[in-house]
């Protein structure tokens, strides 16, 4: 269950509570506010608060004294322009909190990205909850043989079965060895009244990695984007790929306009070296080029017909 | 004139339009928000959005669900032992957005300050306003004698004349020279058709540091906090230490628990160091301790007796 | 074993190595270059580089075209100046880097300080090693009773062994199932031929939060103090207590005005709120104060009495 | 002149004395060291300290114990594969301190690349000296007609001369007036003992903006590519870019590894959008795009030409 009865109820609460604000509001995220997006089979993300719309971008850029905007098309050619030529401060003139309930694995993916807040579920002061994640079979991917950090076909069969096996088994009897060293369940009754029960600080270190953290993450635009940009991209690990997705459809709902000029500028888009760049001039002129010939490495040449669609 | 009638025309509409969130809003922060406090001769601090109140301290601190909050004593008591204990991180759930126009050598202390998201207004894109910095004749202060990095007296009768003098002459030739080699006034009007006007980007580098530039500033609470805890100290210089003022004006408005702690713990706090906490110690035992014996140099001497109100 | 035979000649061949520079040496540094301290059962911190000694602060802060040092007593002064009026960006002027290998929860917590630079082993792209912590009998510490994040008494008998023998069997079985899962062993030989192994960046999950990880971390002397002000703590986490302390012998040996200047202000140092402040000098003059009088809640003024050395 | 006898010698002192190191050297860096590099009228780049080289890059992006080199040309194609994927945090391990005299105005530009360490020269402590920028005639540029942001023709005849007359006649007497106000020359002698002397804090805010100001500025390897791809692009306003193509000449003794693949992969490269990508690729087919059908701006058009070497 991803929430429960208790905290559904809360969330509700806050749902009810409409107030009047002088501030800029995006009607998007209001509807999405405090109602979680499911990830993963624990995990979530939600919005927890906001600052700024697509206005407050045009409006900062312009060190306005007013609304700062003009027509919407206006507005638009704004941020397109900004986004274009990586003017990135009017971006971090929004900002975003979201509260997100994610593998510790995957957290420690995250958190490379310095330039956001965050507080996280303390373990050393607070017992952690018995939820784990555990792929699904269509996730459940061999390493691959090309790429040394990548993932190839799906495991299949006896194999697939067995790790499943393995990992829920694993993380059951770390979970129950927790409480037993903790002398203490997940609701705080003490199991054994002859014990002392091992510090909070060190039982969690028996825990796997699989296991569910959560935090509120706060973080202005121009980083999210730049967040989003790395993980909700191809080669991102799936487990943190599905998070970036469901930030992206807060993106949308939240700053529409900047939303498609992410995705036209950053997510579509590509970059090209110096090399790369004379290659696509040739190309266009109508001559041949080969690998040998553009002083490539076979990898990037690899990478560069695949983004032009080309047959390697 | 602090605003033209059209920035204040355009200042009052957005005080007129009510709407509704579900976000947690400050009735303190709503009241002052868009409307300028004046500081110096032509400066102002403003609000333009902010995110959170005390509550959303709590709130993260506890990676809650709801609202997070309990009982009002116990969220200032929680509040106390964060900032107490410098737990940072629940602070910096907060952010807040401000409108700042100050003279240009404050911009660059300012500055000096990180982690912060800014945005100002730009002398290579527009044309400068005609507005700079005259002290008042009470805070024309000579070079402190003592403190190479300090105030001394007020400078008086002749002396304090012809500095005033001195900076209202330099400034205004200065800018009546920019537009000259503009060839442009301040509303865009060409001066002599048969000229071409030097850039901008250049133009700009005749003007001197007093004059005015403006910018959007966001910054978390946690660094606002750090912020004033330097900026509005008696030993900043008096030109930054009133927009610390005038920001602590609002931080009392915005965040009222925070601020009650901030000004126990920090504004009306010290530091001692280890020598000092044992001269203390013996002070409080009765024993008499003298600057030689301390192992403190005399500097550090005399202010720690000043931190403790005894004669030096 | 701490290195293998390999790593130890590796790290024997850079320390033969001596080059010349103009640049700026600490020879007590040069001493301790590449060569781990242990920390823990299998953990170390070990110097890889860095930039300045105490002389470079004195230079930043002078803006210096030269050396920028006078007499060591006058750089001592300036440091202990500026340490004390937290001028912090001479500090920032000074860089270390070092190879750190630590258990994944201390990790976690240690990820938290923003302001370095890291670089982590890949768990994505390489086989982790199978070593994990297991702490000695001495710090196999209870949960606190008083305080819900820290440790009370010492486990012993039946409950301390049962601890050691849960936290051993997991992890040794959860290393167990990571290999059979990869299908692979930690020197990358298959172990069976008729299976494709799990995605490396899947099967990492299963492993405990006690194995060891390794980084790069570079950090600058401003915010390494930070650290270690947290992080050498009597609060701080006997885990990270220990990385923090290998470090600051590090401090000791290479900047070692900065480090007696840090010891006097900051480690054996003490903040005072105003409220603590009004107490001190009433004291001093002789008045009885009483906890109810204070102001202060009995948790703060526990701890200003433990700070001033007084019974309670 | 560029440098004092006093400071040419404490250069020249600096660069006698060899010492040894079991760090690794940049032989590059280590014979620039000290010297300043000139710069538009009276400024300068200098290199004080530098930690790492290429190796650095290679050693931390495989956590390595050793030199983690392997041959000179697997490094240079793992630095490519890093720079081309954005995996930026291996260049965050080398740093460079550098020594920069630039006019006021364009430090103004340059802080606000915030991920770096500076200690500035104080006007509040000090005595500016009698150092402004004075263009030469040649970047005398007048305003652009088509970009607000920019330079258009060189100023020529009777409206150059006047602008450079009016440029050093007001720097001129804004010095002699701050110097007058301070009641001091820049020797500190005092000027007539009648006189208290205005506060250095405030007498500075008669300078313009075209006076040198000096700085170290610090800054790891991946910050510095940043800060020149964009301030050695050739939008920078020229003050700021003929710094950044000193420091690429730095770049390119320090890390020629590196500074080749940023050459290839930043500088001569470019990015693409998603609509730009369609339209690369429909041309190599051989068909024909306007930009009507494109779904570009006139303006995103042009730039898209430009880049393709097409005639638009």
């Amino acid at each position: 269950m991803l929430l429960t009865p208790e905290q559904k109820s809360e969330i509700d609460n806050l749902r009810t509570e409409k107030r009047s604000t002088l501030r800029d509001v995006s009607t998007g995220v209001e509807e999405m506010l405090y109602t979680p997006i499911p990830v993963l089979d624990h995990g979530f993300v939600r919005v927890i608060d906001y600052m700024g719309t697509d206005s407050a971008i045009v409006q900062a850029a312009r060190v306005s004294y007013g609304k700062g905007t003009k027509k919407v098309n206006e507005d638009a050619g704004l941020i397109n322009y900004l986004l274009r030529h990586r003017h990135t401060t009017p971006f971090e003139m929004c900002e975003i909190k979201f509260h997100i309930k994610l593998p510790i694995f995957i957290a420690r993916q995250w958190i490379r990205h310095r330039t956001a807040n965050i507080n996280e579920y303390s373990g050393r002061y607070s017992i952690m909850d018995k939820e784990f994640y555990i792929p699904s079979p269509e996730h459940l991917a061999s390493q691959s043989r090309l790429n040394h950090q990548g993932r190839g076909d799906i495991l299949e069969g006896e194999e697939a079965h067995r790790v499943l096996q393995l990992l829920k088994q694993d993380a059951t009897q770390a979970y129950g060895h927790y409480e037993e060293m903790l002398n203490m369940d997940a609701n705080e009754n003490i199991l054994d009244e002859g014990k002392s029960g091992l510090a909070r600080e060190l039982a969690r270190m028996n825990l796997s990695l699989n296991f569910y953290t959560q935090w509120y993450w706060k973080v202005d635009l121009h980083n999210l984007l730049h967040f989003l940009s790395l993980r909700a991209d191809s080669h991102a690990q799936y487990e943190i790929r599905v998070y970036a997705e469901a930030m992206l459809s807060v993106l949308k709902a939240w700053v529409p306009i900047t939303y498609a000029a992410f995705m036209d500028y950053r997510v579509g888009g590509t970059s090209l070296s110096a090399k790369g760049l004379t290659i696509v001039k040739k190309l266009i002129s109508g001559e041949q080029v080969s690998q040998e010939q553009s002083g490539m490495s076979k990898g990037e040449w690899r990478e560069l017909m695949t983004v032009l669609g080309r047959n390697i």
